[in-house]
């Protein structure tokens, strides 16, 4: 577990060096530091740094030595992305908790309210949140160009990084048209954990460390075999955590899938389950905002009853194991590895 | 002018055809196609194509030839960035029209309703623009990661495009924060019409071109010159058109930065000029979305009567003067094409 804190640690002190001297020139140029403040707020915040570390694993598996400057900026630049979607994702969601902080435009309209000393700013919230998530994803660009990757890897490492991020704005265009639209299709419920999860959680930064180590592409399709039954089970954990999870662990407010009506996997299963009186309760509760604890209980005995838990966490196994049968094509360092991480991603 | 015209149409079709495998890989993959078709049609909705034109220009001012394909693929990504910078411009300043269409939030509502066929879809209208734009804006780096400029260059322009996207984010963030509270403060709105318009719509494009051509800093230094004061100009012309211009002329509704109570150059100087009884007027005026046709034209009275519309009519004269001296330090075909783009950006 050793070299995942080292990474960890490498990562966020280069997030920090550069978002102080971003800070610094904001401060030289009299602007606004409250900018650079939050979004470095936000990554202090925590989160497992899981892109980052598949990055770094990927460039390990692949059979990289250390972690030179390069791995460990580039990792940090998808880290700075990872800041930028879930600025917007939760300006979208209209989310008020993440990591267990109020999220970057609840944060944003407190302080300027502060400063104009005057009424509420929720809307203006909003809008900053939407620049900053722009400036983030931006500065993760920025990360990447001064990574210091010679000419052939930047443009393959590029490459990787804008499929990358066209598959993760289809996948949450797919995820926002569902939401407040449930229905049974389990096929659509695991095409979006698929595209905003499986490949750009693990699967791209995988593949990205292991092109910075020159990896080939039967190399990157072994490792496509591991990343995305895995990606995929962490979704199925997240979905199912956001009915049975508790908020000191998940960091979120519980019952927000069900409040915000997405067609998760969960959500899709019981549909398909459920007799007439349970579609009826099913139906009630999903998009209510006012949905007490109470209310989550309901559900989460519903989705007991109707065996849709146990599915759920057969799912998560069965997936789990395939990622690790795919392990079998790589050399035991690569393989020890990325069966430590995949345990600490299911965790 | 028809250099101009040739460089608009080149840009045009690489984002036409670049649109259309986006398109054709989006429906292999059976994703939705309004993304894609959204984001062509306010592409094809016109503009003056600014950024791209100032983009070539600098190229053949610094002594480029011809049009070559990373030149034209380098000024498309601008237009592709601008094209991001105005779908969540829009969506911050919840404007209904743009280049006389609905916005693309105004857009995607429909297209969602119409596919839901039930309510309207303002607030999803709202969250999918968020992400049409997060499209766009990684679309932009793609354009310019395969426009097959040679290593060098290509980590000078990306560190040029670097540079403008956080100018344009700073100076966007200024002005939202500055918005619903407009003052005396000019100093204020120079900054912001400087950040959001001269650095990004004139100096860094022109810029970019230049460097692929070679330039130097005393040529870049030159080219700022002329870049800067024009760009203001620029700005202060639209904060003009924002008040006196017609809608068929601007392609947006007159009156919104009075509505939205935008800090633009036209109200510090009034407010600043104004007796007592013309601030009730102003301050009465600012911010109301119900504003008529009939208030409109009574702040127009109050601005013209103050001076304040021939204050910033020689405001724009005089940066316009600047920018066409700037052009003496350079070979004559590049500062006769800076002139006409001058002529142009202006008219």
């Amino acid at each position: 577990m050793d070299s995942f804190e080292e990474a960890t640690e490498a990562v966020e002190s280069v997030l920090e060096s550069f978002l102080s001297s971003k800070y610094d020139h904001a401060m030289e140029q009299g602007l606004p530091g409250e900018v650079t403040q939050i979004i470095a707020e936000l990554i202090g915040s925590g989160g497992k740094r899981l892109r980052p570390l598949y990055c770094t694993a990927g460039w390990q598996a692949a059979g990289g030595r250390g972690l030179p400057m390069p791995v460990i900026r580039t990792a940090a630049a998808l880290e700075m992305f990872h800041t930028f979607a879930l600025i917007h994702d939760d300006v979208m969601d209209d989310s008020a908790m993440r990591r267990g902080l109020p999220t970057a435009h609840h944060l944003l309209a407190a302080r300027l309210q502060a400063r104009n000393g005057g009424a509420p700013e929720p809307a203006l919230g909003k809008t900053t949140a939407i620049l900053l998530g722009d400036l983030a994803l931006s500065w993760s660009d920025e990360l990447l160009h001064t990574a210091g990757l010679d000419s052939d890897l930047l443009h393959r490492v590029l490459s990787a990084i804008d499929t990358m991020r066209t598959e993760l704005m289809y996948g949450q265009y797919l995820d926002l048209i569902a939401t407040g639209r449930p229905t049974a299709d389990m096929a659509q419920a695991m095409t979006i954990a698929r595209l905003k999860t499986a490949k750009y959680t693990v699967e791209r930064p995988l593949h990205i460390g292991a092109i910075m180590a020159g990896a080939h592409d039967k190399q990157l399709a072994i490792l496509s075999e591991y990343a995305v039954p895995l990606g995929e089970a962490f979704q199925l954990r997240d979905d199912l955590l956001g009915v049975f999870g508790h908020p000191q662990e998940t960091g979120k407010d519980r019952g927000d899938d069900l409040r915000a009506a997405k067609h998760t996997t969960l959500v899709a299963l019981a549909l398909e389950r459920a007799g007439p009186a349970q579609h009826t309760i099913l139906h009630d509760t999903f998009g209510r905002l006012d949905l007490t604890e109470a209310d989550v209980r309901q559900i989460q005995g519903l989705l007991t009853t109707l065996g849709v838990r146990d599915t759920v966490e057969q799912l998560i196994v069965e997936r789990y194991r395939r990622a690790l049968r795919a392990l079998d094509g790589l050399p035991p360092p690569g393989a020890e590895l990325l069966s430590a991480l995949a345990r600490m991603t299911l965790r």
